[in-house]
Order: structure tokens, then C-alpha cells, then sequence
């Protein structure tokens, strides 16, 4: 819940091969929607012409019927943006569709790239011009200047240059290009729908659609699709892989595969693990509806204690106002969230969440919780504390905001009035992941995989 | 989750004696969004004029700042409008506002009565014209007609004439009035905010506001509130409780008192009950969400079988459209639902669920399961087979749509396409609610309180 | 152009007996667009059921393909509604439909009824409702009340009890009446289309289909057409007609016949008549375009001097917007209007103008002409000053904001600033009109064809 | 009238040095309206950052209250877009603003380069990328590219490579650059309103604020406006002035200078020289309004024809729409225009016009006058027949849609049904505009000041 003051990843969606692309991306992108509720665009190639669309919205605004209809084509690549404030204009949409000497090429990216500066720097002092503030506008530069002949070498040599994360989706006339980062910081997958081979951030996307999963797109991976094939490349930068654990935490759907692994499962895990390591006498667990679900029925089973839904949450969207002299926050968690007094009257809680942020939220929900009448409120975070900024693409409150950077767990814990905390280790939160490899934990160690450029300040990024 | 197909019901607000009386409605509207999501309306009153404004919308959409900022008032009435397929104008919203001898008044109605053809008939005869098409109208007629003096004596006598469901809220220059039908078919309560009254149809709609939860309305009772005091009465007509179980199967919120009772309480023994009366060997219990929630929990519990979480529901709203071709229950549903294939491979499964109308959605969302890789599927549901239209404002499918008036439990079984089915008895069914007297359950059991007049149809019933 | 602060009628228009009712009525009404920009509404029927739509806006907003296709039928009403300060809402638009005893009845209004509270009470007292504040609602009560078995003759007794200025048009599912009150206060003419006879408030909106002028309605008649046939009454309260001239001077397009005249002659009388009653020496002779071209132009031939453009009119619609501390009506003038310099540059100017009202819209406009180097401005008004309210259709400022109410002639010349000021004399104004027997020129007279109810100030009317 | 074919202009409109850049831009860009109707844009800058908003739409709904609070500043340029069909997206709007190695710059652009293909050829060959279709952006490619160090400097080198017709706004945080190209093709022209300089397409922009017309901007100057001074400069490439002469005819409103000309007299020069040289015996001259007003008067005064108000255009601008089978240019005509039976009955009569492009139009206007009643009709057009295609930003249809490129003015005559037609002669229309040295007449005349490049097809054109 408190998650929700960090910022979500973007969304990709791509289809080759089949008649339906538009309509199809559309409703991935849909399912993809709680990766970004900003803005949304898809680009279609009938393998003659491109085809563009995008607007600030949710995708069910920005795409009705008549403009589905002017996206013909058998390919397509989607793409839906996460929300900031207010910075995010038009200009700002994604995909990014260009023309360049070797004909047309749109762009849609997740991550962020961590030497953006330089490049910029160099490429203007060259004589470039960019019109967006997006480091996705530098990729197509790189790939426009590249002396290679083929599309596929342009982006291989482009993306030798640039530094961060990146999952990329490429669409040209004649063919779609999926990319993960050597770092594998972004998930992306492949599936398959009658036929045509689809790409996606995670695997819900394909189950929208009643298509199937096939795999996981490895870090460093690249896929060419092109008249029905599937070319496999791997990026020559060879590191190993250091996804990103938040995605686990927090971001993707529990019915969603990414990385190789179903999320839920992890999800279950992380709340078992947290079970173990922090148990206590408690009456009740309650999850904070609904990304922390699947932990709290971990935590519940791994513990014996039984799970109860003790928050309702209002699930209609648009924000409702305040008046003049209300708190924004006080009253968003009052709209959000309503706890169930019969079930928390008089009882020891655990509430289950997936991180604390600023601790505002969480101190306005537990107070909410001992008024409903629960005795007793124990918080168990299914993730250390979220104490560095992220540059690969998490927009995460400046360190200035994280209460974990300044305040110790038992300050954290008097603040948001809490009878006990605990958080889930680092090692317990790696272990919970199994067979994943390494993974990128730098928001909760400090431990950057990629080492930003020096001049690349969190403020300088383009938070994506 | 099928229970979707049957029409929600209407949502009341009311409060008087408050400076924001127009922001405080439009909040509480909000929080009873689940109850309709077709049209919102607000009548506000600052003891010389009354201010009106309504819209077909969902209450965010209807009720933007500068709008509320045109509704002046220390008292207010809200409705919102559940949606039928089509056939609501702008001409069919509520509060409907009139102008009559005595004044002005306004009304919000949750409920359907069922002399109208009869009473309308009589009064056109007499030189009435009707704009509308709600029998919301008759009722204002008749107060109108009235040769009482006092706006709550005449509305007193319209309300002896005529018969059916009725939750009301009147809005008068100077005061507010709150009454239930003499059966209580409807639920409405009363609260308390900051030192003013507030009536809601749940009180769902008072935790938004921070506010405090008093009492239910009793079946026949009129509350008058005026300058801060609330008189109380009884309409003649007495007659013993009969309110709406299907309340406390599916419509209300699970965090709601209605008719003085807990809803998530009540939502649980359904569970607990179902699992005495349908036990059934099976590795887990699943939920169709949310609206299932907390009974299959209460299941779960009983039955010692684990709960877990095996449908995630899309809560992205706005319909997608669908390509020609498609067929569009087969599409809503995937959209809709997604099952998470870890909980479910290899799995016997119960699932509970709160209805099944058609059949059709429970069919689609079964073979969901299988295809998730279930070894067996076993539905549970927490009331009998619904086999008969209600004349007392909900919105039930005609008997020719209704799957259980046509086939028995056997046969729908074999339909959806369970292992087994199992309904929970009527009496199961009335001992979960317990001390809550007798209480309506036409829609189950054929057996009408209040027989409508011969004249009228369940086609020619205005729906609300 | 000054006369643009004085309120515009509203606009009707009529067809039975066509496939493309609605989409005729919808162009109908677009042509009458100068009568009315706040609102617009159609009712048709297809002999079994009647359909309606209306809303707030423009006729092109209203109306889209998607909406006319839900408005089948072959006879059509429709209205298109003037704008006041903010007080119209949603619920005050029309056609008005209501269901009574003898069916379903729609009527649209275009005037102003003089004996509406004494009506209105004395139906109150009765027990009747009233759902808008439109003194149209009053005439659906009174033919509903009738205890005549025809709709028609329902129609004539309702008719008979009230008082004013209406010109009508009522659809029920069998029939097109179309009806003038007996001083036939407001226009309304007969033409023909593709064999169905359509009705109009002027006969623009006829050219606009294609359709033929067959004649004017007269005072006191009453069209029922029904089944392709007319037949004509008339209305038992027989009186001479006054037909109100403003209608001549300001409101009618040029090319419309009203009162079985064309208003360009009309128009081009009133300017010749002006030339004759109010010589001066002058260069050119300008119009305050659109309106007072026509006047204009007969002033030029009549007197000799050169007709000239010498202001230019911004005819993109939508009201900007002023900042802070600007001032509104000097603003909108300049947003208006632009005088052509080398047109007025050391000239003698005369500037024809069909009113002058408060007097601040034509001293700014003459500040203009001055500033683009006008030697000398005369300024000459086709009517007599504008000195008393309207009660029958025209929304005319109180008579404290009439600055002929308060000043003679010489004080407003000083006022504007113009060199010399001539107003076209009562007599000269209704010799213009010629056969065209007793007007209603009120407003310039105070001579009140019907007097209003003493209860009736002019701030209780309802301005139509 | 018939010139409504031929696409407009763009319209610029630059301050700096005020407080309410952003407000007196929008207010300019609304004058300008009739120079582009598809999209409105602006850029601000406060010295520090630059902000902007563009948008498809009038600028009426482009710009709100809201959206000018966002673009804060003393100084901005805007652009209005003329509209195409369909073509346009969001993604083709204007000012463009880019980042490059000197800051940021922004530019609004009207006209159309006539080297863009080998130029942007040339460019992608060396890696750079095109994110639009309009030829504008190859502009901010060369003078990112140039490698001089001030602004003014590398916008000077650019132009030095580009060829063909441009009025550009260029605004970088410090400065706002405003410049012509060496042929002066389209108009630019200075002036002054509460000390702040201001620029802008024509000067009835200026006279919306209240603001001063100063001079026009020369053919090849550059104004450099910087902390309140001008700088004035000319571009290298010293040619004669080559202003597009259709300006005069056509696209300027008569109330502004343009070229240093007031456009009213050019116009009303027009209309006499056409008198002249094509006189006929008639009763009465009329004009298409609104754009051949001036020139009717002309042609009147000149001929001692009596000039009478025959057509009447309508006003209420968003197209209506057509049903199935219906003829989208015969109902446009009828929509637009109605003619006054009155005024034409009996009548020989001049129609004063200012072209004939396709002749469909004219001859459905030429069908209604004659069924009003005209018995004779004579049509004078104030240039020549025009019959090329334009490179320098006019969007003229094909050389196979122009009936004058394929039919001698005696069979287009007889084509539009006119019982003469005569055009004026290049001679006379170049003596019309006198002392403006020599204009570009290449759509009468196929004489290009400026030959388009080989590979430049009229189709390859991105119309501006």
C-alpha cells in the first residue's frame, strides 16, 4: 500500500503476425494498466506504412474504436507510462516513432538509462537536437548515427553505447525487436496468440488476450521477429543478471510470470519467510489490500495465524478532491481504505505490507485500524527498508523523504504507532527469490549494479 | 461474481446541519458507488432556495469542484443511479426537485413500488402530467396532493397510498426527511458528523467521512430532521419487517452496517454455513472477488481447507469494446478475472461464489479454472438458486433468463461445468442472518410480501 | 450590435411526414441558431413511441449522427434555446415531454406568458406539481386537465386560459400541431420538403433543407397536422394582431420571411426611413455588422452617400477569456469588432445601429471609430429608444439599466460620444413595416397589447 | 468564397517584454484564427526555463485559463495551424522546441521550404533523425548544427542553406528572433503595445491587444529582440521581394496591414480594376461573403452598379454533418449560404468573387441564386484563373482538380452556369497592388521565383 508512493514501472506490449495487432496491444496494454496510468500509444506497421497513436489517459480512454481503426497493420508495440507529477505532457508519450536514413523506427522503452548526461552532452555538441526529455530519445539517435546496414546491427551497436536499464520494444516495417538490458534490470517475456509471436512486461498481458506464456527473455537478450521468426541474439556486454526485486515485491501482478517465475509464488514466500523471522502473538493477519494479498495468506499460513479481510478498499478510480483546509493524505486513505470493525474489534492484528515509504500513509492507516478497535497492531514489511533512490527506472521519493534513511526501525515504529515492525531481511527477502540468480537490491542496500554517471543527480533523471 | 448480472440497487445520502453539506454528500456518494454507477444527483438546501445538479456519470465525474461550488447549503440529499442497459436519460435521475403549493421539495428513492400503474392511471385520469418515468414521481404527486399542512403529515398520507419498497429522502427548504417503506425492504441508517445528522443507505458511506455510525432505521419509521433535531415516527401501516436479504448476499459492502447488523458478519456464517451443509473433500477454497470474499472465507474457516487466492480481478474500469465477432461475455470475463496458475495446477478447488443467473459467466469462468490446470472444481454458493424477478427494486433477469427456473441443481451443474454444485438452503440461508427477524427472499423462494398489482409486469416495472 | 445585450427569442422548428425527421429538424434548428445558443432538444415519434433528446450547447454539439439515430420516427419538434447568465440549466431546456392520461404529449414554446403565477398558484393550490420554471410546463398541465377526448380540442381549452405571447408546437404520437397566440406576438411560417409539410420560426430554416416558404401562420391559427393532412382553426380569442417589430429591426436572419414579409426589405425600409428623418453631411455611411447591414445599406441609397465597410467582424465563436482587472465589455468589443482605418481615416462617418441599450457597448465602438481616425461620428439607430421591458418573449435589461429610460436623446449622444445621434421615429418604424397591420412595439412605447398580471414584475418572469 | 478550397496560411504571433506574454499571444493567435483552424500552440520563456502547450482544436479551446497559467513569462511565440484533412496529428504541431547545445530554441513557421527532401536526405545520411513531417524541423537541425557560437549567428547560417518561403519565430530563453525569408513570401509585420515589442502574420493581432502596427518586416530582415531592444539584420541572399500577391486576394483580413499595405484598399483596387476591365450591364453587385465584400464594393462604386446584400452566410462555425447519400459539397453550400430571394428576384446581378478552384462550388452558389430568382448571372473574379500548384506554403488542390488548368474560361463559364464570367488580368491585378514592387504570382502565372527541387512532387509536400 505504502508502495503506492513509489513511483510504477511503464508497460510494453508487442504483437507480430497477426491481423488484430491494434486491437490485441490495446487489450495488453490494458491488462499491463497498473504499470502506468499516465499516458498510453501504440505504433502499428502493415508492413508498408507505420501507424501512430498516443494521449494522456488510461488506455481505455485514449483508445476507443475509430482510433484502433486507423492503426491497420500486422505488428504492432504498446506501451503505457507511469504517473509523476504533472511533468509528463505530450511530448512525453511513448512510443517514440522517428525517421532516420534507414526508414522508419518507433521506440518504446522501461527502464532508465544511467549515462544519459554524457551521451546528451556529446551528441549536441555534435549537432543533435532532441524534442523530448526522455533518455529514450537517445537510443534512436545512436541507432540513426550507426554505420551498420541491418536494423537488427544498428541497435546491437546503439545499445553497446548506452549504460542502465532497459527493456526495449522496436518496431520497424518489417520487423519487431524485443531487448532486455545484460543486466536484466526490467522483465519481459514471450508469448504466443494464434500464431503470432506477442512481448510483453509481464505474462498477464497474454492471458487478457487467451494466449500463452512461453518464456522469459533472458538479460542481455534479444529477439527479432520478423516474418513469422524468431531470431535470438545476445548483446554483447555479458554480465550477470541483476533483476529487479521490487518488481517481486511489489509492481507486477501475483498472476503474472516474470523472470522465469510466478510471481505469487515468490509473493507467498516473501510472507513466509517474514513469518519466520518475525513471528508474533497476534489474533488476526490482514493484508493492505490488495498488492499485499498474496504475503499476508503467506505469513498467515506460515505462522497458523488466521487470515481475516480487515480493510476494504474502494476500488473506484479518479481522485476524488479535498476541500480547502483538508489533509490530501489523511483523505486519500479514508477514501482508499475502510477497515472492517467486526473483524478487527478487540483483536492482536498483524497487518501485512510491502514497504513504508514516507510512514505518513501507514501512521493514517494504523490509526484508522486501532479506531476500528483492534488491541494490538503489529506491521510486518515483506522487504527491508527502502532506503536509496533507484536509477533504473523506480521512481523513488528523494532521500530527503525515505523515513528509512533517517530514522532507525523503532523510530519508524513509535512514528507510525505501531506496537511492533519488523521487516523482512535482505537475505531472508534474497532467499524468498530461490533460484533467481542475482538481483538488483539497491533500493533497500545501497549496492548499485550500474554506478550512475557522476553528473547524474536523482533529480537530473527522467524518472520513467 | 454472476451476481454482476443482476441490477444493483440505488445509493441514498442525506445530511443536515453542516457547512459543506454538498462536499460531504458527494463523498458519501462516492462511497456508495457500488450501489450504481449510471447517474449521481445532489439537492442542497440553505433554508431560503434549494440548489440542484445531476448528470449521467459516475460521481466523480458528475461532481467536479466549481460544480459543487454552485450548491450552497448546510443540508443536502444525494442519489446515485445503478446502470441498466441503456434506457436512463437525464430525464430519469434523481433527486427529482418540484415546485407545489407548499414549497419546494426533493426526493431520492431506493426501491420500486408496486401499485404504480394503478395510482398513475387514476391520477392522469384526474389531470396529472408526468415527466418521468420513475414512480419516484407518484410519490411527489401525491405529497402535493396532500390536504395536510405540514410537509411531513402530507408526506405521511402520500405514502399511505401506496405500497411496495421504499427507501425515501426528502428535501424541503427547511427540513430533511428519511423514511423506510412499513416492510423495510430497502436499508438506510442513520449517523452522526461533526454535531450534524447523516442518513446513508450504508454506512460505508459515513466511515469516508470520518463520521460515526448511530443506528439503523426501522422498517416503517420517518425520521424529521429539523434545526438540528430529529423527531421520529411511525408510518400506520404496520406490519412486520421484511428486508432485502439479498443485501447482505451481495450488494452491500462488507464493511457496512445494514439494518443494524454487520455486513461482513452475516457475509461469514453464509460461508460458515454453506461449508456445514456442502463439505466436500478439496485441497483449497478460492474466492471469486471481491464480492465473494469474505464468505469463502467463512468457508475456509469452517471447513478447515486452506483459503487462498486463485482469480485476480482487473479493477481498471470503463468497459473494453470487443471486435466484431467476439462474443462479449466470453471477453468481459477475461478481462475481468484472471486465475493464478500456481495456486491452481493440480489442485481440487472450491469455489465460492454469491450467485448464478444465467450460467453463462460461471461456465466461462470455470473452464478459466480448468484450463489453470484445476483437477477439480467445486462451486459453492452462498444462497438458493435465484428463480424469481423481485418486484421491490432489484433488478433481476426476466424467469426466461434465469437458468435455475429452468433447469435443476443437477442440471446446472452439468451447464458450468462443476464436479458439484451446492446451494445453501433457504434455512441455512435465514439462520445466517439470525436474530434479524423475517426478513424478504422472493427472489428464492416465490414467496412476495407485498403482491404486485395485476397490471404489473416485471416488463413494466421501472427498474431502479 | 448593441442590441446583441438584448435577449434573443428562441428558435422552433416542425416536420411530420418524413423518413429524416430528426436529421431535418436538426438542420432546422442549426439555421435558427441566431435565436437561441444555450440549448437545443428534439422530439420525434414514430406513431407508436416518441423519443427526445436535448442538452446544453450548440446545435452541432448536441446533436451528433449517433444521437439522431436514436431518434427514428417521421415527424419531428424541435427547439433551440437563447442564452441568459448562467440561470438555465439541464432541467429548463426543451421540448418538454410528459405522459398524461390521453398519452404522451411534447411541446415547444417560444414567448413569454403573462397571467403564469396566477395560473401557477391556483394549480399548486390544486395540487399539481411543477418540475422546471419554464411557464411552458403550466400549458402541458392545462391541456392535461382538459376533459376534451381530443388532443386538439384539449389544445384550444388550454389555450384559452392563458395570456401572453406563445407561438407553439406540440407532438404527440399521431399529430404536429402548430399554433400562434391571437396577437401573434412571435413568428411562425409553413413550408413544404420532399412532401412533408415542416414549420419554422422563419423560413431560413427552410432554405437550409431545400424546402419551400409556403405562407405564414397567422395570428390566433392553429395548424393539426396529421396523416399528411392540415387542418386549420382558429383560436375562439379573437384580437388584431401585434406582432412584435423588434423582430424586423433586430432578431430575424435577412433572408427569412416572418409575418409574410421578407425582413430584408423590412430592414432596408427602416434604413431608407432613417436617411429621410435624419439627414446629415457625412463621407460614408458604415453598418455595426451583421446585423445592421441591410438597414445600412438602405440608408446609403436613400440619402446618396457611399455605403462602406468600415468595421470588420471576428466571427470565431466562443467567448474568450479577460484576465484579471480587464474589463469585460471593452474587451469583448475589441474582440468583436475592428475598424478598417483606411476606410475611416478623415471621414465624415455615419454608423447605422439597430439599438442602443445601456449605451457602454456604442460609446466603446465609437472610441474605436474615433481612434482609427473618423473626423466626424453620427450615429443613427433604425428604431425608436429602447425605454421598457418586454413581457412577451424578448429579454430586455431592467429599466434601470435602459439608459433611455434615464436620458434623453442629447444626454446619450454626450453619453457615446457621438457628433450627432438620430433614432428612426415611432412613426417612421411602423410605416417601414407597411401592410403589415398593428405590431407590438412596447418595448419603445411602453404600450402593452396585454398587460401583465399585476403580480407579474419583470424579474419574476421566466425569460424566454 | 470559392477560395474556401485553397488551404490557408499558419498565423505567428510573437512578445516579448510583457508580463502577459501568454495571454496577449493567445489573444493574437484568436485574430489569426482564419489563417489556421486545426491547431494553436505557444511557447514562453521567463529567462530561465521555456514552457510550452500545444494542442489540435480552434484556439479558443486550445487555450483555457488553466493552460495559460502554466506558461509563465514575458515573452512567447504562438502558432495557429491551418487545417488539411486529417493529416494532422498532434505530433505535426508547432512552435517545435528542441534542446541542442546552445539551450533550448523553439520556432513557429509559416510557408514551406522547396529543398527539403535533399536536405533532410542529406542530414539522415549523416545519423540525424526527423520525429515530424513538417520541413520546420530541418531548420533546428542546421542551426544545431551550425557551429557558430550565438543563436542569431547559427539561425543566419541555417537559412543560408534552406530555400523557399518562410515567416519564422524563433524564441530561445533569451531572445526572440523574427525573420522573412529573402523573397518575403509570406507576411510578417512589428508592433508595439504597452512598450513590448510584438510580431505577427497580420496586424489585426495587434489591434485585438489595443497595440500599435509599426512597419512591416522586410523581405530578408531579421529582428533580434533582446531585454527590450531590436536589432535588425538582413539575411545574406540579396534578392528582389517576391510577396505572395494571394495574400490580397484572399487570405488576409481586410482590416490589417500586410507588406506594408493596408489589405482593404489593395482589395477594393481589386474590385475596380475588375469593373474596368470586365464591365456588363446589371441591376445590382453582390459579393461572397464575407471574403469578397471589399472587392464587391469596389467593383460597384467603380461600375455606379447599385451594391445590394444578396447572399447570407451562416455563421456558427464546426461542420454539420450529412446523412448516407446525401452530397457533402451541395449541402455545404446550402449550409454556408442563403440567398435573399428579395434582393435577387427579377435582377441581373454581379457576383463579385475571388476565384474559381475546382468550380463545384461555384456552380452550386451560381444554381441558387438563379432559383431565387436572378435572371441574369455575371461572375467577376478578382485575379486570374488559378491553375498551378504553389511551393512557397498554399495549399492548392492538383493540377487535375483545377478546372482552370484543363478547361479556357468559356467552357468553365458554361460549366458553373454563369451568363458571363470574366476574370481579372494579371496586369490588372499587379497594377491593383501598386507601388509592392514585384510579388509572387506563380499559382495565376506558373512563373516560380524559387523552382522547387527536382525531387519535390507537389504530393511530397508536407502542406503548411
Amino acid at each position: 500500500m505504502a508502495a503506492e508512493s513509489i513511483g510504477h514501472n511503464c508497460g510494453l506490449f508487442g504483437i507480430a503476425g497477426h491481423d488484430s495487432a491494434a486491437y490485441l496491444t490495446y487489450l495488453g496494454l490494458y491488462a499491463l494498466q497498473h504499470r502506468g496510468q499516465e499516458a498510453a500509444g501504440i505504433v502499428t506497421s502493415d508492413g508498408e506504412r507505420t501507424y501512430i497513436h498516443k494521449a494522456l489517459g488510461l488506455v481505455n480512454d485514449v483508445f476507443q474504436p475509430e482510433v484502433l481503426d486507423r492503426l491497420p497493420g500486422t505488428s504492432a508495440i504498446g506501451h503505457t507510462r507511469y504517473s509523476t507529477t504533472g511533468s509528463t505532457t505530450i511530448l512525453n508519450t511513448q512510443p517514440i516513432r522517428v525517421n532516420y536514413q534507414a526508414g522508419t523506427l518507433s521506440l518504446a522503452h522501461n527502464g532508465n538509462l544511467t549515462n544519459t548526461p554524457r551521451l546528451r552532452t556529446q551528441m549536441e555538441r555534435e549537432g543533435s537536437i532532441f524534442q523530448t526529455t526522455m533518455d529514450t530519445e537517445i537510443i534512436l539517435h545512436l541507432v540513426a548515427r550507426s554505420k551498420a546496414a541491418a536494423v537488427e546491427d544498428r541497435i546491437v551497436e546503439a545499445l553497446g553505447q548506452v549504460r542502465g536499464a532497459y527493456s526495449l520494444l522496436f518496431l520497424s516495417k518489417e520487423m519487431l525487436v524485443a531487448v532486455r538490458d545484460p543486466f536484466g534490470f526490467r522483465p519481459l517475456c514471450l508469448g504466443e496468440f494464434e500464431g503470432a509471436h506477442i512481448v510483453a512486461s509481464e505474462s498477464c498481458a497474454f492471458d487478457i488476450l487467451g494466449g500463452a506464456y512461453v518464456r522469459n527473455i533472458e538479460a542481455g537478450e534479444m529477439l527479432i521477429i520478423r516474418k513469422g521468426d524468431i531470431e535470438t541474439r545476445r548483446l554483447p556486454q555479458s554480465v550477470t543478471s541483476h533483476a529487479c526485486i521490487f518488481e517481486f515485491v511489489y509492481f507486477s501482478r501475483p498472476d503474472s510470470w516474470i523472470y522465469g517465475e510466478k510471481v505469487d509464488k515468490v509473493r507467498r514466500r516473501l510472507g513466509k519467510h517474514l513469518a519466520r523471522e518475525h513471528p508474533t502473538e497476534a489474533d488476526i493477519v490482514i493484508s493492505v489490500p490488495d498488492s499485499s494479498n498474496t504475503a499476508a495468506l503467506g505469513y498467515a499460513h506460515e505462522s497458523g495465524i488466521t487470515f481475516e479481510l480487515g480493510l476494504i478498499r474502494n476500488h473506484y478510480v479518479g481522485r476524488t478532491f479535498i476541500q480547502p483546509g483538508q489533509e490530501r493524505r489523511d483523505h486519500d486513505v479514508r477514501v482508499k481504505f475502510n477497515p472492517v470493525e467486526g473483524v478487527l474489534r478487540g483483536k492482536r492484528v498483524i497487518v501485512v505490507d510491502d514497504s513504508i515509504v514516507r510512514g505518513t500513509t501507514s501512521r493514517l492507516l494504523l490509526r484508522m485500524i486501532r479506531d476500528a478497535g483492534a488491541s494490538e497492531v503489529h506491521v510486518r514489511i515483506t522487504c527491508p527498508p527502502v532506503a536509496w533512490p533507484c536509477y533504473y527506472g523506480v521512481d523513488i521519493p528523494t532521500r530527503k523523504e525515505l523515513i528509512a534513511a533517517h530514522k532507525n526501525v523503532e523510530e519508524v515504529r513509535d512514528y507510525i504507532g505501531a506496537d511492533s515492525l519488523g521487516h523482512l531481511s535482505l537475505e531472508g527477502m534474497l532467499d524468498a527469490v530461490e533460484g533467481n540468480g542475482d538481483m538488483c537490491h539497491a533500493c533497500y542496500s545501497g549496492q548499485y549494479p550500474v554506478p550512475p554517471d557522476d553528473d547524474l543527480s536523482k533529480e537530473a533523471l527522467e524518472r520513467r
